[in-house]
């Protein structure tokens, strides 16, 4: 199968995001909270502060993040039944587990003391990696949680040793592409996910055959792509929250 | 008990109507969308047009409208636990049959055809009054939907007879109120929710004493407040959806 | 649309109750029981003293009073699926969170003492009416559950400001009419419940538009219906309990 | 071990069984109804007739008998959980697949049609022996739909070869007793329940060792009593049921 | 109806087990492990020591004693739903409520300590009769439970009073037969198991009539026959537990 | 950190599989069945061939495949809850997910008819590696259910473009190593997965940092690990399917 003539939405560039937005300071009660947004996808994410840690922590003095993934019903071009109504299912409970993980290797557990903070990621609008977008915005969201911590007293300084993005990649009719959007998604032949941090090291990596097999070269131009996204996300975020 | 001295968060007046804004087309998928905000309370409405009715309307040329309701795990002060993980309450039970009951007795169910039109109401921030809130924005959203579906030839007229609002009032330290935020929501003796038309007639009546039973005058004053009420959000709900 | 002519079962005049019934004393365990009667609709409630608070009581010195609503699979016309089977419907969400709350503020909460009392209502067989025949009947298991306290030491005095019952009206073809039963409720254009003290006091009032949105006169007439209901109840319920 | 000297609640013999009744139309709905009451244990029984009948019995012109059981809340000394709630327990899904059985070898399941009867045994008051007491009440429940269906012209003869009852033995202290109460249960070293047929052969034979293994001679000694009891239960159908 | 000839698989006598293997320390983390084979029946049995007891015996100074029971999807001809989807099914209940009780009247719970000790019966193939086999097997991964408990210096005796096994009996076209397989046991007339000590005495004993009520006699010769498989039951544990 | 001085159980070099091992036929009812066995990690996959299709692929011609997984509940060094009692976890849901994605791009769909095979892949004993164990015998059990399709004739030709097998690789103390146990697993710095074909294409890449973000570098040295391990496990199943 040769590469056929692709070509995307608004002509955008292979290796281009769509436009991205962060926004902070979404919601009055959480300790930190996003709303981040790439192009169609809507992501709105809150980080709640729990004195209560899991079992697995309980007297150890350090802390935990954990995450919660949930799809409003007509976030989706057809409405999905609502999760409280049947259930959590099987994707939702892989994605909360991965945006819950991302976090863990880029915190310094022991600094951020006995408590956890629990990540709310609710997709308010889906055209395309959403799970990614939620680990973006998680991301500002516990910073952003962090900084209240400091503010009052709790931490006297931010516990994170890196800042954490993600984006997703794929292959389309023999073309690597960068940031798929749904109608891309649903076509692909290889579907990627990957989780950075700000210094470029890996956190994720997550690839699938979606129709063939794929060589490790061709993942390998993927993972060249997800640099690239990473790096301006990162700069994305960095902005929002005002750090170096 | 006497009447205390009761002053208002920003010294609104007891009848007055915190700031309220409708604004459609927030959701590039549904038939018809409405973000309602009311003070800081934001409700986001979609209305999906279903081909398939409920088993009572099948075969009866009749179509049907129908709610859910929720409330996003961080949206309240305290975080609540996601229903996706633990069911739906009884409090959500008994609100979206609330909602869905509130439009059934003014729209021509004949008119609209057999279809099904489901409203989904979910509460990205809750500062009181969400219930209500959720039905108004909800019947913006209704309304918008059946523009769509003139537009596309399903239906030849907007098969509403009249519109819809609701609000909630309360007696606090002996004093009835109009549109209780949360705070004036918890301490409230008598809470009570009214749905009424656009041309002032009853949908529904929902009145407790929370501390105190009251007296009949004391309602009468509650209905009076809710009249007031409703005009005012039923003028800003034509002004949105452009009708007489 | 003129208000046509409706006679109704046996004759019985469009403000008179059906023949009603309370027995105490059906249980040989419970704290307090109460068999209710009328017309065709019979509830079974019992009232069992508990030492476990629910969490928002506790350490407060304060009481609380609960309950729980079910009927027989068998109790209507058509069976109806067992809710040990499915789960608890929002329909019966929603009767006994009204249950529940209805004699909470009849009840002084501090003077019972830092226990709970839960009241259970089955409905053994329905014929319209099935909530106000529980809070009518759930009075007097209540009230004979202090009567045990009483006896056996746990309260001095029976802590209760005033009698609770509860009856139905509805607006049928046009007619106001006191305490529907199963044929007239599923006929109803307006249907409303009114929970009141023995002094004539509202504890709870609801009132939905079935069909058409209804006026306020409309609504007062049902009120009054209500008022001459409750009396009648109020004086059962005050002769099988042998209180003033 | 040797027998101890055991005397029983009212001095009632080794081989009594407690005061017997049954009452037929108790429920106006149901095609067949029945309360049972065996001393202090009282069992509502109704049939349900449903056109509905299990896939395997599907297209075969056979019918079906199938039964739900169910304890109300306080139906015990101690409150349980309602099943609505926490869903059904082991204890009860054997005891409704145990009432199913036991009239399955007693009815032409071929004579009855296509149709699915569906028995509802519902423990109003539970003081020992509630499983037995549901299937001898469900035998007149079902005895009584096939009554109504004879009289609907939907059969043309009872399609019951036998008449079906049941009771409980057990061995107290060495002492072997029919039909246990609450407290002879609770105490008992070996625990049996036999389902008879009117002609005295067995339909179902149930016995644990509560406390010590049994010898077949105890057994027998057992199975001796319950022949005696169940002779007795027939004796009291067939009054109820007006059958020779 | 008269007995019918009736010839086993592979000619095996109307009196004769299967083929039986008893298989121990199957498993490298239980404490005590038995793979059976009874046919082409297989069950795995595995023993857990847990230190938390159930409320029922906390502080009594007794041990306890509880078995799960579970059926691999494709264990049987046609694949069965995965439980873990579904939930546990009637029978499911009612299987691991036999096999608990089983063990219960030939352990001295007081000499076990106040530990619990759960056995987990899975069936990896099925072909009739696995509860009995579960009872078999799991009284071998029991016992061998307790070697270790000792070998680990938790009790200074095994707290066994005799040894448990189970078979099941039925009675096909007339004929009583010993240790029915699938096909055998989906013909049965009367099918009955029967759980006995090795030294003879009956645990429980159940009889169910599938398609004609039975006669004592009946009953007495399925019992015979279950005296004689058990027996080389209770060998064949002896053996492979090396003892007596 | 530097790499610190690793020893591995038993002295297995660093890029060396444990003992592996196929076994076909191991069920008699299955159309295709294979015990994996790796280390001390055993998994029993059955594959089963059913009618009903999913939605997705009704009508198109294609075929479909699908997995469910489990553990025993004592196949863990600590017993865990049976997921028949408490429901599946997000881990579950996960592997599950993973499993049938695996063989999906390595089958052409189209060629098995539409059909549905469902592999259920229960872990009877778990050492680390189970969710790669169980894709490798997974596909051995599926390649013995298209042998069983052929001769029953419902298909001419095995419809498999490759073999498919996977592997776990990890980085213990700065050490990257092949085929991690579950000690060696729980003290991973980076645990990866590898779904791999035949012909050494990449089907699904799955690496997580446990504790430190990881290098591009590093994660190549996992791959090659990978693909030396998956090139002895493809032999072993060409070995036991006898195929070329």
């Amino acid at each position: 199968m040769e590469n056929q003539e692709v070509v995307r939405f608004e002509k955008r560039a292979f290796d281009a995001l769509r436009p991205l937005r962060f926004q902070t300071n979404v919601n009055k009660y959480a300790e930190g909270s996003c709303l981040v947004e790439t192009g169609d996808t809507r992501v709105l994410c809150t980080a709640t502060l729990e004195e209560r840690v899991p079992l697995w922590v309980r007297g150890t003095g350090k802390g935990w993040i954990t995450a919660e993934y949930g799809m409003l019903p007509r976030s989706t071009n057809e409405r999905m039944e609502r999760e409280a109504k049947k259930g959590q299912s099987g994707r939702t409970h892989e994605i909360q587990r991965l945006i819950g993980r991302s976090y863990r290797s880029a915190v310094d557990l022991k600094k951020m003391g006995e408590v956890c903070i629990k990540l709310d990621c609710d997709v308010i609008q889906a055209d395309g990696g959403t799970r990614t977008a939620s680990v973006s915005g998680g991301f500002v969201a516990l910073y952003e949680a962090f900084k209240t911590m400091m503010k009052k007293g709790i931490i006297s300084s931010i516990p994170v040793t890196d800042t954490v993005c993600a984006v997703s990649c794929g292959i389309i009719r023999g073309v690597p592409m960068l940031d798929l959007d749904y109608e891309e998604d649903s076509s692909a032949w290889v579907d990627s996910n990957f989780v950075m941090t700000g210094s470029g090291r890996l956190v994720e990596i997550q690839g699938t055959a979606e129709r063939n097999p794929f060589s490790a070269e061709e993942f390998l131009q993927l993972l060249s792509l997800a640099r690239k996204g990473c790096a301006e996300i990162t700069r994305a975020q960095k902005e929002v929250l005002k750090i170096g």
